[in-house]
């Protein structure tokens, strides 16, 4: 498929495209446009036939999109035709609120892990896991051939973790700490710091 | 300055370079360049030096940026010389991580009301804040000018919750609801939802 050459920020809608057609599907709705996508996502049609077309032929001219089809074909190209275990690593506020968010399981995800380093939560139970001490992670991550991580550690031990994590094996990161990381070329990051989304708004406040 | 003709994705990269300054400020240094910056970010040196000159003047040519002053600068363009009282609506899992978030204060926020329109949980206490009825939402908010509201409530109540925050004046809503919102067009919002993050490196795996 050429996947190499697809820029990421295409790769990037497909999740958005995805969530879209899968709430469509639970409305009940068996068919959609590049117009209706594109109006409920503020995408343009164009842009939406265009990111599409980079994979494949999923609609046909004057009938549209049929929602489930397109939905399990997009699923296939992100590798969601399977589900994932993903680790998360601290156990303060944000890990326990992924380790018992609802919203993996039926996305292509599972929490399968939970690690920190303070001897008091390691053993007490987080979102029905038992917390891991981080002494364990390298040999239980890398038995388990887990790939994906969430990192909620402060910004001062998110690297050194981070260290930990791909020499386990982990390929893909979602950094909740507030601090860039460096990572070798075939490990992926992703960020999720609040703070610059709000900071991106004020700009256009008052 | 011409605010309104600087592309979005050039306003949101500026709380990137505000992080990495504020950090490096952190670490004791004074004086930094745009490839220094450029290599912690991953970002061109470049495009870096080409963002900051659409607001204006801030390094010499060969002795590179003072870290302080730029981050101040940055700080003013973002309207960050003062800080933005937030309200977080929904307490659960989600909204009790942000109410208690420590991270917010120093980058130019302020949690300051908590709302939920769950009985249980409305009197109860939660990162500090008593939790507010949402009934009272309309009116404590509008009361208090509060342009800011952080959105962690099921997706099947977003769009109502939001179109109450409009009504009583928010202008910026960072939405932790996996669904897309529909607004006014001079009310801002930003999404995140970690599944979408996730899916877009699980196209890399395997």
């Amino acid at each position: 498929m050429g996947n190499e050459m697809i820029p990421d920020i295409v790769v990037g809608r497909l999740p958005l495209y995805l969530r879209t057609l899968q709430l469509m599907s639970a409305e009940g709705r068996q068919v959609t446009s590049s117009q209706e996508l594109g109006e409920r996502l503020g995408i343009s049609a164009a842009q939406i036939r265009k990111d599409l077309s980079q994979f494949g032929e999923f609609g046909k001219q004057g009938t549209g999109y049929h929602i489930d089809y397109l939905a399990n074909q997009i699923k296939k190209i992100l590798h969601l035709n399977k589900s994932w275990d993903v680790v998360v690593v601290g156990a303060g506020d944000v890990g326990h609120a992924l380790s018992r968010y609802q919203g993996f399981s039926n996305r292509g995800f599972t929490v399968s892990m939970v690690f920190d380093n303070d001897p008091a939560k390691i053993g007490q139970k987080v979102g029905g896991f038992i917390v891991e001490s981080i002494a364990e992670l390298p040999e239980l991550v890398e038995k388990a051939q887990i790939k994906v991580a969430m990192l909620a550690v402060p910004a001062a031990q998110a690297q050194q973790v981070t260290d930990m994590l791909v020499k386990a094996g982990v390929k893909a990161i979602l950094n909740y700490a507030p601090i860039n990381l460096l990572v070798p070329q075939d490990v992926k990051v992703q960020y999720i710091d609040p703070v610059l989304h709000l900071q991106r708004m004020s700009y256009y406040l008052e």
